[in-house]
């Protein structure tokens, strides 16, 4: 199944992708939350759409579309997790995965504006494959990591490079102003998606690629992941964990190059679909 | 107004504590959450509380302690914020606020016991006054900045060194184990906290004084902590900042000294009230 949310910030709907088409799900309601995924919700969703699957509404798709995931308890992401980024960042390769926190007020929808922050010089892309978990996971071993996965999205790690690394302090400064996690367009459960390590990802910024690499260069692969962040704290139903850029982000660049008003960024992964969005200052939002 | 919650996990309720008593105000229907508190839940409930307070049921003090918010967006934590903590901790004085974050999952009750986790060697306390956010908050300033504070808790900022200064990376894998978060007993209203930058805060374990310092000695204040926070995300209703330990914490220590199973821990901060936590093996919880 694809999962998707729709309508305007503060009163979005639950909704699903079949044959191209959008469909409505306000009915069965509940939203895409942790209390869904917690009760065997995406179980149950499958049953009660192939018995309404005739009486569900279209969406017009023009409609804006939301995260497809009701804001979660946590966004972890993993650092440096393709190697020829942690060249062109001037890092060594990590020996263990490398993990920060991204607010989860950052969330926003797949096409919305990327909202550059006051005093930002220095905003920047990251396409990235996110993980969501599906049941709560506490010291999972690696071989049983899968069954905590949920699916899969599209997601832009929007980063401020100086926030970043040179404020003082932690990574969180740089990667969680509003909008700077764009997700979706659509949560695609993890059997629609044959090997989650063999995936394309791409971004483009004005129509010029940038990134374009395989998740079969992840050097920490999706059940090492689950494993280890479940080493350090309970992973709950619907969190996500965002799994890392590939090259080609615009810190990388000689010389570096930002987002500035106006910019459009690109970006999609193979069958997670693909996502536009601006970048906006924010005193012109 | 002194909030609380009670009950056995997943299934608390609010309460508030009166004239030492602690009633029961479930049947005002909402949680302490961040609907709550975004929806004005305060003055609603202070006006409930006025006209009900002959009927609300008296709560056995016998009985669990939860949070006394439902979980909120984010935990962010400031770290080095007292002088003689930087240095114990052989780091210099920041320049400005370290913010790092703390996952909420991590949340629980005032007197649950500490887990440590498995493979820990280096369990630590901090006792931290909490600051709690009544109302949205993004590019505040620091002259309006106590306008968006709702009230203060004592929070045990528990945290893991080895993992928090020796796994790879940022500080969160040392800070987000399952009961990291004690949090409470009450959330205290602004209104009957007259000074929070002169508190007394102390922490003893089994017994013996290992923190006792005073909000005054605060590097970055509380206005200074919520305006340069929310320059860099949005803070939400219930959102927590914990504003950072005294000296005293286990790693300071010559030779260090960290917690063990059975240990007992207790703090306090004048006009929040005080807790106890019993440290637990994992694998003796």
């Amino acid at each position: 199944m694809k999962l998707l949310r729709f309508g305007e910030k503060g009163n979005e709907k639950p909704g699903i992708e079949i044959n191209k088409k959008w469909l409505d799900c306000s009915a069965f309601g509940e939203d895409w939350s942790e209390d869904f995924f917690e009760n065997k919700g995406l179980e149950r969703l499958k049953i009660w759409v192939d018995s309404n699957i005739d009486k569900l509404q279209d969406i017009d798709k023009k409609t804006r579309l939301a995260s497809p995931i009701k804001r979660p308890s946590k966004i972890i992401c993993v650092g440096l997790n393709y190697s020829l980024h942690a060249k062109e960042s001037g890092m060594p390769l990590p020996e263990v995965p490398i993990l920060f926190m991204k607010a989860t007020s950052s969330l926003c929808g797949p096409n919305d504006a990327i909202i550059i922050p006051k005093n930002s010089t220095k905003t920047d892309w990251e396409v990235e494959l996110a993980v969501v978990i599906g049941k709560k996971a506490t010291y999972v071993k690696k071989e049983n990591a899968m069954d905590y996965v949920a699916g899969y999205c599209l997601h832009n790690d929007v980063s401020e490079r100086d926030f970043q690394l040179h404020h003082g302090g932690q990574w969180v400064k740089g990667k969680s102003s509003d909008h700077f996690a764009p997700l979706g367009p659509f949560l695609v459960t993890k059997d629609e998606i044959k090997d989650p390590h063999n995936l394309r990802l791409w971004l483009k910024v004005n129509g010029q690629m940038m990134q374009d690499s395989n998740t079969s260069d992840l050097v920490f692969n999706i059940p090492t992941l689950v494993s280890y962040i479940s080493q350090y704290m309970s992973l709950l139903p619907g969190d996500i964990i965002s799994t890392g850029t590939p090259s080609g982000v615009g810190l990388g660049l000689k010389p570096p190059r930002y987002l500035g008003h106006g910019d459009e960024v690109e970006l999609g992964i193979d069958g997670l679909g693909s996502a536009k969005q601006q970048a906006l200052d924010f005193d012109n939002v």
